[in-house]
């Protein structure tokens, strides 16, 4: 199988580091590599304005990395624009994009451009598209496999491999018509919820270069928020999806296990099935991640992974007035002022649109915790530490807790997953009891977006992989501001975390950061959590 | 949880087995215990025909018992059976049976009499029904928890401790009318194929009780063919439903993980997730598997388990001529002669009815075994020793791989999961790759039934439960034949369990026997291998 352990290898991993660097931005024509003095200044934080300044893109070509997933495949399937013209302007701003925020690892823009060639070639032959997303750029989180290409999944071991095999999801991509164009980065193991590792290094937030731009698909949201892909592929299993999505103020959303492949994604803890990890698509609208759901669903993912639900995506009809529960904190760590303000801002506003709002209490959330950190962990680190220690590669600071795990026996994993699964039950009781409850609207993160190296929890995301819970991440229109967005005079913090995350919280730090929160629905309410979502976004509009 | 590991009992283990089957058999009205001299002599091996004559039932009675479970619930229906004369009459048979198998371990009569005057006065007062099996007796497997009764799963130390919270699939059953009567016998912690433990004993198949009636859901079987239940509910993990189904000639499905509720049910193996455990009915028709099947998927219980699937009963359209692949032999153990030509047999009969029949290799087949093999044991058999040990009894001979395990690490359990879901891959891509293969028809287990202590491999079902398939065993017509069922002379053993196997076969043991098969369908196709039952049913019929 493509994640086994590799062999020991020939090269330290700081030689393959440097050449992997090496070979990414040599994979960028040089017409569009910037030298120094053409880039913005190292201080320079917000860079979401560069691509249009630069003078490599055209008109045109800002026009079409400025659309919609959707609008970009009308407008293909239209005649208005070929596959090749919008494959080219995606591989300009994605190769800017990632000069500014270092958001990818696989560059595939050759490949890319013939293969947008020859959908045209089919286009203007028989007048007819080969599918629904004929000649969509999709960007593609690292560890999805593409065949001659790495996928590191943030280990240097990794990435200088070339992968055999294609990942289902990728395949499926492409026979539905998208054009996979570049891979993006991620942490070590996927295990961080910054996009750093040791091989490509980090991922900036475009938005605010001092900002991280979240992770482990962070890779993906740096890019998808400087317009450098209409639409890309991430993957969640503690937030993975929302994170990075909140982080820059995208849309996401993370399915429950087994609507969409994802068997044979590569990843550092192979085998791991207390909690499953999914994928999940991530855009600038909801209307792109339905583009991606609907067609990806329909199209039978089931017939080819042995994991995936015979659930094609169903039309649900919701009631005219939706009852949300507010979960205003988790009792583990207070969302920062900003996340604050922006929940009381749209509960007041979905209440005058004539919503149910109710009150959610944390109950079994830190549990959930406690659980989905034990999981982790349960082979004592063996997995990441074998990836590691092939290249002699050291374990990342942050990545501490799987370098000094203890491994369980099966009996007591046993345990923890009945443990679990009580947690489940009594999680779906409740929500039985609220009685007509849609959705819960939580915190995504704490945060707006915390500096480069303070991401601190995932407790506003993880508990809903351990419940295996439908979720949205979206912005909500509301900005972190640096008079308004302060901590109370008379805060007390509920642990150590939160008192860090107090600490390392400067409201001019974010100001100007979108905010965003998230919407969830019970496990595999996919379709329902995507219709609320769509409401919301309308109903909470200025 | 109510599948806790149990503190230090004060009773040694024989003590709470004599008082557990003294209560047992006190729990049967004394009208309707059988002195020594009324019941068959010991030797007498098939006991179906006793209820007739033995005089406790009436001739309304009898034609109750001899009905089926969809017409018992219409005849309520229309006023022309009380639900409580259908009670009685099955409390009545159910107890005849017991006495001559012994396959109950909990007898709920007065409670079930009592809820079956109740439904009546219901029904008289509203001229309605409370459901769809609306006084329908269905009998429950000993590991369903029902308040005030123990589950033991065929441990000592279980067998006196009532339980406190009912299983959710037992609460839906009575909110859709039907009335829980009866528990029934399993082998220690359900993990044997024949339903023998330490505290209840032997229970036989009343077919020929020198045979097993199998297991795990044995008790069951053994009831239902004796019509001491029109309905039963079992559970399946390795072809504990599939098993004692095809040694009694009677109809099951074992549907896929997820499509009904089994969350709470009792286990000797709590948290064991690597391969799930499902429940489904056994009865003596496809449609009265049917009439289980769409009420309960129907009722919604994915509202009330975490684990399960929200997907109602679908409808589905077979294909006028349909394609079923036949596994022969699974390369590991030869099916003994009767079930050979019972294959042959079918497989004429089918191609006859205009089927497209494919020959099917056990590609996987060995290699799922051994998976199957490791992840039951990869606790080291602590969970089922520490049930034992609180009341000091031993480990059954059937359970040395349990005895003598040894704990496996978490990293090798993710593994062998990795190691599984390549599997499923190959035979998911092998299945489709046999363009429009609808079913595959294969042995239910090599046996029509073995001598009781002879059932030695559990092979032909074990895999798809790896895979997670959906299977029913269902009866051929087919029946042994002392002078037909001979092993040619040239046989050639695949092992020494194949050698064993045809050295325990006896064509005179089995004459007369029923012999079944197993039809197979895909992950989560539980309605299309149902309605393909119904047809081949049909087809194969004199």
């Amino acid at each position: 199988m493509a994640d086994s352990v590799p062999p020991k290898l020939d090269l330290d991993w700081t030689d393959i580091a440097a050449k992997a660097q090496t070979r990414l931005i040599n994979s960028i024509p040089s017409e569009w590599r910037l030298s120094h003095d053409k880039l913005p200044p190292p201080e320079q934080l917000d860079v979401t304005g560069f691509p249009a300044k630069c003078g490599l893109l055209s008109e045109t070509e800002l026009k079409i990395t400025d659309s919609y997933a959707t609008d970009i495949v009308g407008a293909v399937a239209a005649g208005e624009w070929t596959a090749e013209e919008v494959m080219r302007a995606f591989c300009k701003r994605a190769a800017i994009a990632h000069q500014l925020t270092n958001c990818l690892t696989v560059i595939m823009f050759d490949a890319a451009l013939a293969q947008a060639k020859k959908l045209d070639e089919i286009f203007s032959r028989t007048g007819k598209t080969v599918g629904p997303l004929h000649g969509l750029p999709v960007s593609i989180k690292d560890n999805f496999n593409i065949p001659d290409y790495p996928s590191s999944v943030g280990f240097c071991s990794w990435a200088l491999e070339p992968m055999r095999e294609e990942s289902t999801i990728v395949k499926i991509l492409r026979e539905l018509g998208a054009i996979p164009f570049v891979k993006t980065n991620v942490p070590t193991a996927m295990m961080i919820a910054e996009s750093v590792n040791n091989c490509y290094g980090r991922t900036v937030n475009p938005l605010n270069r001092a900002l991280t731009s979240g992770g482990s698909s962070g890779g993906e949201s740096a890019l998808i928020a400087m317009h450098g892909s209409p639409l890309g592929l991430g993957t969640d299993i503690g937030g993975s999806l929302r994170i990075p999505a909140a982080c820059t103020g995208i849309f996401t959303i993370r399915p429950s296990y087994g609507r969409f492949p994802h068997f044979d994604a590569r990843t550092g803890m192979a085998g791991q099935e207390a909690i499953g990890s999914v994928h999940g698509p991530m855009a600038r609208s909801v209307a792109d991640l339905r583009l991606f759901t609907e067609n990806v669903a329909n199209y039978g993912p089931w017939l080819k992974d042995p994991k995936c639900i015979p659930l094609p995506w169903r039309t649900v009809q919701l009631k005219p007035k939706l009852k949300i529960a507010v979960l205003w904190d988790n009792g583990m760590v207070h969302p920062t002022p900003p996340v604050q303000r922006a929940l009381r801002i749209v509960a007041k506003k979905l209440k005058g649109r004539g919503y149910e709002l109710v009150d959610w209490a944390p109950d079994g959330h830190a549990e959930a915790m406690n659980l989905m950190g034990a999981f982790f962990i349960a082979d004592g680190g063996k997995s990441v530490r074998k990836i590691l220690e092939a290249c002699g590669e050291p374990f990342r600071p942050e990545m501490q807790t799987y370098e000094s795990a203890k491994e369980l026996g099966v009996f007591d994993l046993w345990q923890l997953q009945k443990q679990r699964t009580a947690l489940c039950k009594r999680y779906l009781d409740r929500w039985a009891a609220c009685k007509g409850l849609d959705a819960i609207l939580s915190p995504t993160t704490p945060y707006a977006a915390p500096k480069s190296g303070d991401f601190k929890t995932v407790t506003y995301t993880g508990v809903f992989n351990i419940l295996d819970y439908s979720a949205t991440s979206f912005p909500t229109g509301v900005i972190a501001d640096e008079w308004d967005d302060l901590y109370p005079s008379d805060f007390k913090a509920y642990s150590e975390i939160d008192e860090v995350t107090k600490k390392d919280y400067e409201s001019a730090d974010v100001h100007g950061m979108p905010v965003s929160l998230q919407l969830v629905g019970r496990r595999l309410e996919d379709e329902k959590i995507m219709a609320i979502t769509e409401r919301v976004v309308q109903d909470i509009a200025p």
